[in-house]
């Protein structure tokens, strides 16, 4: 089902597909998950949660719940420290310390369906469970704002106290002179859209729009919390960067990062979604409360409601091209629903629409506001795959209208290094040809298609990928092995990835790294897993640290031997001395004992050179149109992986994104209620696609090594989502002649758009 | 009570006396042992033992207690990997690689009551209890072999199948031509006795005997396996090294130290006990058998039945002096069991014996013998307690018999630098002169003593401490902290110890290092604590990586200063340009995500450069003549600790030895029955000093910093068990003119004694 363009490899180990560390583990059920952790004396925790989406909270009294037997402690937002105003940095622009707390627990106000207003402790959890009801809260309930055009009217509420968000320098900006639900505004303009336009032959200007879609982890988020006499509090939790969750307790609990230890459990899943924190501050004061240890877990239905999905969006593209083809000028306005709180992903977006064309005029224009909704947190790609559906769909359109076949169209404008992108900075080194190329050459687009109500759709995506900071420790053992300690979360399979490069390194095989993730008081400071860093920047780092112990390996080896280093070579996991001695690695690692001690490399690095990374899918589907029902009958995700450390992994990462793709293309999709709760939050309800809904995925893996990293390394685990949706809808347009605008395209959309194209 | 000779010093925190960083979990109880473990699907396991001292094992039957019904497995010795009788590099000298495991498990013979038979594992520990009484064996019962003269007489039974021990290099070599109960010998010469006894005025000869004692640690031994799927093997256990349990499963099970992760939990007491495996190689065979985790914990009796004492001993000294108090020749005897397998501390006892004194002539020779008693281990300066408390003896008598003060007498012949020892190794720094001075101008020392069958007593230890392997590795935090981690499980407050010498080396507060232990994944290979080396060496290591750091922040202001690492030091804290810039360690600490990347230390040492250590207490005591108890009045221990770096961790080691040696002085000691089994395996029958039996001991610190140690630092665990033996008998001597030569003096003894001296 998959091809692997695979030039001559110079590598022994990278490009093989060994087993992961953590497979069996996995698969016999022995991996340890933030809900295994069991403490001595462990109490329960639950949340009681707002059953209106905005409502003041006039008064909250627990004595009922502490008056209930085996209750040992409630708190509520008024037991946290007090937080300021002050903009902290956050990836996404500043955000004032009280709104990283406010969204967790309630100060006042509860802004959506599902916001903490207090947390409970219990010996058991049915107990902790039949507390929360004993919880009295009264509230003045208040009209939710749950739209983009609810948000920006006149007569709207304001979700944020204007005195408060008239404070902040940055946010709110006034709009007409006065407060509002705009959070943000953001424009990105290069040449001149005008004048683009005018010089177009044709100008194509369509209106999109997309629901919120949840990420649909397998495992719920949970957090175990110790704090402990001494003041040192250690956490136990499900995320995809216990360094991340280490400072945003810090700040949310006024400690300094060094009295907070935070110990990453397996993961079932995160794609963006278990970078904040939702339980663990929650657990965190619980336990010092009570002074025993607290597990809280989420149920499915408190993760739909109250954790972070992705924006629901109003997006509208213009673009112009001319008769021969050539792109002119592109547009983009997007506004994206923040939740209650301002960080919806924006500047992503606007940076990564126009980016895989080759363009003079571009101008992006963004906006995101809030809404009676929980905060959207990062979700692959936060924000690309939305606006390409917007971008890919007009593409689509005037590659129609232009009578030319939508990949030759594509490659004819396809951005290349050099260029610049909407930003006005060049591209580096972008595969978006080489990717385009090989999408035409594919077997999928070399396929005809036949048969009734059955269409091909392809499109382009871009993501610029992220670098930042990681660290490595690794410890030469006797037997000829090492052990690897990173601190990045394994969530697709980086323990092997990182232990490939390390191994390629030393020149020494797979098998002999043991490749291990630390805490945050057992390795360096290493950024979350997300951006598509970690076989990227992790990589690097490992292999920095790889350099520090061959270093030390010739110092020892021309001690043993009694010569110069400068006499001593290290090549191929052999040392080599000029009178013609050698020793293996194994060799001097059975010998470092008896010549002054254990050998330890270490390094931390924060890379530039990150790779952006872009991908072509292809997709087929049938559309039945008694129904609306959409089948996708093949997929094809094309990519440029820069290098391909382990490919089946990287191919993981392409089937992964193309699936949660189409399930937004299709299927996901938050229903809201009048009155701002959500209709579908179970996974009975909220439909993503399980592996019998789907085609197998077939990849091409396309490597155009980035020259930013030792071995081409570019990351890969994003880009993949963002194709899938225009694909999809540019192939139902295919099949049946409809242009589908709205996602997702489930069967009554499907069908409410034949009807009109009837009328 | 207690005195520290404190010079001016030059440090910021050596010499200060801070919290240790587990205090607070140790008293309120939050602190994790081994036996705190809990696994899911945990099982438990319980150990069949052999109720005869010597038996041959005909036949084990255990299908009666697996059919019981939550009985998961059984192992027998059977079920363990056939090792071979090739002699292993162990701490004391080669051992047949069988011999590591059999002491565990037996095979085909039971050698000492408490020998393992089989172990079971069942879901809950009542299940596995009543489980033992339904595994079916079947005994020969052989006559047990309980004493140095039963083990060398000449028609003795022997232990080991003679075809074996002929086989084995270096160990039971024939006596007069036979294979015998006598593993090993040793002799040590220096100078010609002969010719010092004959110039000697005065030559006395004298014989002694000691009981086995038990360390007496609070905790019981504990281990915790799981054996996973994937052939990683992980134990959490109670030990004084990780690596060294790491290293024995190795070898026990056949299996890369890379397969076997050790997890050190933390520990409730060692002194040498814990450093060999007992139950660990038992869990983990019963987890590889079940697929589940299994726990397994001894009780009080199993710890003294069937854990490491220290050896019984018989020695002979024979002391000469000229007129002037010169002493002339020195010959000891050593006689020590060895319990059911070879191991006995005879070279510690033998380089220590004579050590403290300046003597042409010596002559050391020592045999160890196996008899039906479980395998000794290390027990705090192993060996030398004994052999010096018959060293110590005679030279009393000898001072008596010269009228000279015993303190005078001993500084007269007090060893010092470049003096040579037994071996004929000169002595390096040794602070024996120091001490002794110290030890006769202390308050204790100068006290006039008042009253009837009131006595006091002086006597001298010599330890030559341990260097062995360290590694360190350490973390800057962004908030000024630095995280520490160090392979040396913390007994007697070395994450303190570790964590002061880090901050001194780095100028920073001691607050700002949180130091931890690492397990065998987490940090590079180190040798156990024991041999009193661990503020010594894997103090080094933390110095080293502390320069490590060091360097690194020098180049990285550097980078942020933009100018020449050359232009840039470090020193007390702050970074300094010569163009007059600074920069804190804090300051720079937030610095280093922006500017490249966190900054990580590493070291790994093997120190020479061993300090040894040496002690004079001085003990006042009153016997009771008409009950044979005797009581400790007053109590000083004077050692050189070379630099103390934390005073009170010190004072502790130095009371915590004495108390340990004044119980083996007066009442602990294993009592056999003929049949072979310990009469008093119970605190309550087997009776150690508690608080109320002792004074608050005294010491008095004397600081002769070792040249090979950074700050001076030697070992200090050690040497204060040497002298209590002979000081307390020396005491109960100067009381009631009874000399005391066999130990411990429980009333009985005195008893006898005052009739032996009536008659």
């Amino acid at each position: 089902m998959t091809t692997t363009e695979k030039p001559a490899t110079p590598y022994q180990v990278i490009g093989t597909r060994p087993v992961r560390p953590d497979g069996v583990d996995k698969v016999t059920g022995r991996a340890e998950y933030g809900a295994d952790v069991k403490l001595s004396g462990m109490l329960y925790g639950r949340v009681k949660r707002s059953p209106y989406a905005h409502a003041v909270i006039k008064r909250i009294d627990a004595s009922r719940a502490l008056a209930l037997p085996g209750v040992l402690g409630v708190v509520t937002g008024a037991d946290f420290p007090e937080l300021s105003n002050n903009p902290v940095p956050t990836i996404r622009g500043p955000i004032p310390e009280r709104w990283t707390r406010e969204p967790l627990i309630a100060a006042g106000k509860a802004l959506y369906k599902g916001h903490p207003i207090a947390a409970v402790a219990a010996t058991d959890p049915h107990i902790a469970e039949d507390a929360l009801d004993l919880i009295d809260v009264e509230y003045e309930v208040l009209p939710p704002v749950m739209s983009v055009e609810q948000a920006i009217a006149p007569d709207t509420t304001l979700l944020h106290d204007p005195a408060v968000t008239a404070e902040i320098k940055g946010l709110f900006e006034p709009v007409n002179g006065r407060q509002s639900n705009i959070a943000r505004q953001l424009e990105i303009r290069m040449g001149d859209v005008e004048q683009g336009f005018a010089e177009s032959d044709i100008v194509i200007e369509r209106e999109f729009s997309t629901a919120s879609a949840h990420q649909g982890y397998i495992e719920p988020h949970n957090a175990t919390a110790l704090w402990n006499r001494d003041g040192l509090l250690t956490i136990w939790t499900s995320t995809q960067g216990a360094f991340g969750v280490r400072d945003a307790l810090a700040g949310i609990l006024k400690l300094p990062v060094s009295r907070v230890r935070v110990v990453p459990m397996e993961i079932g899943g995160g794609f963006g979604g278990k970078i904040p924190v939702y339980l663990e501050p929650l657990a965190a004061m619980l336990s010092r409360r009570t002074g025993r240890p607290v597990q809280i877990t989420m149920s499915r239905t408190e993760v739909f409601e109250a954790s972070g999905p992705t924006s629901a969006t109003q997006i509208r593209v213009k673009m112009g091209a001319k008769r021969d083809g050539t792109l002119v000028a592109g547009e983009v306005h997007l506004a994206y629903e923040a939740g209650a709180y301002p960080g919806a992903p924006v500047p992503g977006a606007a940076r990564s629409a126009l980016a895989p064309y080759n363009m003079p005029h571009h101008l992006v224009q963004g906006f995101e506001v809030v809404v009676n909704k929980p905060k959207v947190a990062a979700y692959r790609a936060p924000g690309a795959p939305q606006a390409e559906f917007a971008v890919e769909s007009v593409v689509d359109e005037l590659a129609e209208i232009l009578k030319m076949d939508p990949i030759e169209f594509r490659l004819q404008n396809a951005s290349r290094q050099g260029v610049r992108r909407s930003e006005g900075v060049p591209h580096g080194s972008v595969g978006t040809e080489q990717v385009l190329q090989a999408a035409r050459d594919s077997a999928h687009y070399r396929s005809e298609i036949h048969g009734d109500k059955i269409g091909r759709g392809v499109a382009t995506g871009y993501w610029g990928n992220g670098g930042n900071e990681s660290a490595a420790y690794a410890i030469v053992n006797a037997d000829g092995t090492v052990t690897l300690i990173t601190g990045s979360v394994d969530i697709g399979g980086q323990r092997a990835s990182l232990a490939m490069q390390f191994a390629e390194t030393l020149g020494i095989p797979y098998e002999t790294v043991k490749s291990t993730v630390g805490d945050t008081d057992t390795i360096g400071y290493t950024s979350n897993t997300g951006g598509s860093r970690t076989t990227f920047a992790t990589g690097w780092a490992v292999i920095e640290a790889a350099y520090d112990i061959r270093g030390q390996l010739i110092a020892r080896a021309a001690k043993i031997w009694d010569v110069e280093p400068e006499k001593v070579t290290y090549d191929a996991g052999v040392l080599r001395e000029e009178g013609g001695q050698t020793m293996t690695f194994k060799e001097i690692a059975r010998k470092l004992a008896g010549s002054g001690g254990a050998i330890q490399g270490r390094a931390a690095v924060k890379p530039s050179g990150v790779g952006a990374a872009v991908a072509t899918h292809i997709c087929d589907v049938h559309v039945d149109t008694d129904t609306g029902k959409v089948t996708v009958l093949r997929y094809t995700a094309v990519q440029d992986v820069g290098k391909a450390i382990h490919p089946s992994y990287v191919e993981g990462q392409l089937q992964g994104g193309a699936a949660q793709g189409i399930g937004m293309a299709l299927n996901e999709g938050y229903v809201y209620r009048a009155d701002g709760s959500m209709a579908n939050s179970s996974y009975l309800d909220y439909r993503m696609p399980v592996a019998n809904d789907l085609p197998p995925i077939e990849t091409v893996l396309v490597e155009v090594p980035n020259p930013g990293h030792p071995y081409g390394v570019r990351g890969v685990g994003e880009v993949p989502i963002v194709p899938p949706l225009a694909a999809v809808a540019n192939a139902i347009y295919d099949a049946i002649g409809v242009r589908v605008r709205h996602l997702p395209a489930s069967p009554a959309v499907i069908l409410d758009e034949l009807e009109r194209l009837k009328a």
